[in-house]
């Protein structure tokens, strides 16, 4: 049972001014400013009733143009291989891509979204609202990005220089 | 082709103590002292290399034994019509399962996780390093469950009582 293949659907499409994947900002810290949309498809609309209280919201997305898997890579922020579970790297096994935004507002089934740093073209497959007491997290370790320095992740991240 | 079917194939599989739905905590904060773990699939663990320097880490997972698809739901915390990309439910179009837990510990394939909140059983499709400088979130809005008071809310999220 669990090991069945899982099928989904697209609940709508993801469109913002990110043409190409190699210009797009890796993080939504390195999108500022960059706005965009999120077009859910009308049978689902009415699932968006209250949502435009809540900001930021997480959307859940299929990296449609993603490289084949790879479980080594070499993340974004740094020339070290690293795992590709302890990366955001879109080359996973499952391409999902998650990605935390404002929400600017509603207008039906239209969400108006900046910090966006997602492809145009992107399947949407969820929105969850960010609750702030379920989802804010006390001492994070971070990892390896945690040697990053700032200068350096925001050169790398916003790739578009 | 952003309208295609999407397929995915889990790369583990969730263990808990938590055999029942309805008895299953809503989320990690009402799920403390729940320990569990991730069972990867022997042929990804190359892909968890480093992530033991991380907590907590996103676990994204199908929802297997959800209801079927439902746009307007009654939240665990209230009584009251929500539609389903405002909520948690776990009714969604795409039946995908967010949740941000303590990493204790690696072995080999197996992590060992803590403030579970995930069924026994549970198909897992993805694992991300919650990064602190790309997940930080200031100044969140909550929507209705601003709304919701403490004890109610760990009333009804815990579930066990």
């Amino acid at each position: 049972m669990s090991m069945a293949i899982i099928t989904y659907r697209p609940i709508g499409v993801i469109r913002s001014g990110h043409a190409h994947p190699e210009k797009t900002p890796i993080q939504p810290l390195y999108a500022k400013g960059c706005q965009g949309r999120a077009e859910i498809f009308p049978e689902y609309a009415d699932g968006l009733r209250d949502l435009e209280g809540f900001s930021p919201v997480c959307l859940l997305y299929h990296f449609h143009r993603s490289e084949p898997m790879r479980l080594i890579v070499k993340p974004f922020l740094q020339d070290v291989e690293r795992g590709v579970f302890a990366t955001r790297a879109p080359c996973r096994p499952n391409p999902i891509g998650l990605s935390i935004v404002e929400l600017v507002g509603r207008e039906d089934h239209v969400l108006h979204l900046n910090g966006l740093d997602v492809l145009d073209g992107t399947p949407l497959l969820d929105i969850k609202p960010f609750i702030p007491c379920f989802d804010r997290v006390d001492n994070p370790s971070g990892g390896w990005t945690e040697k990053i320095d700032e200068e350096t992740a925001c050169r790398r991240g916003q790739r578009s220089a």
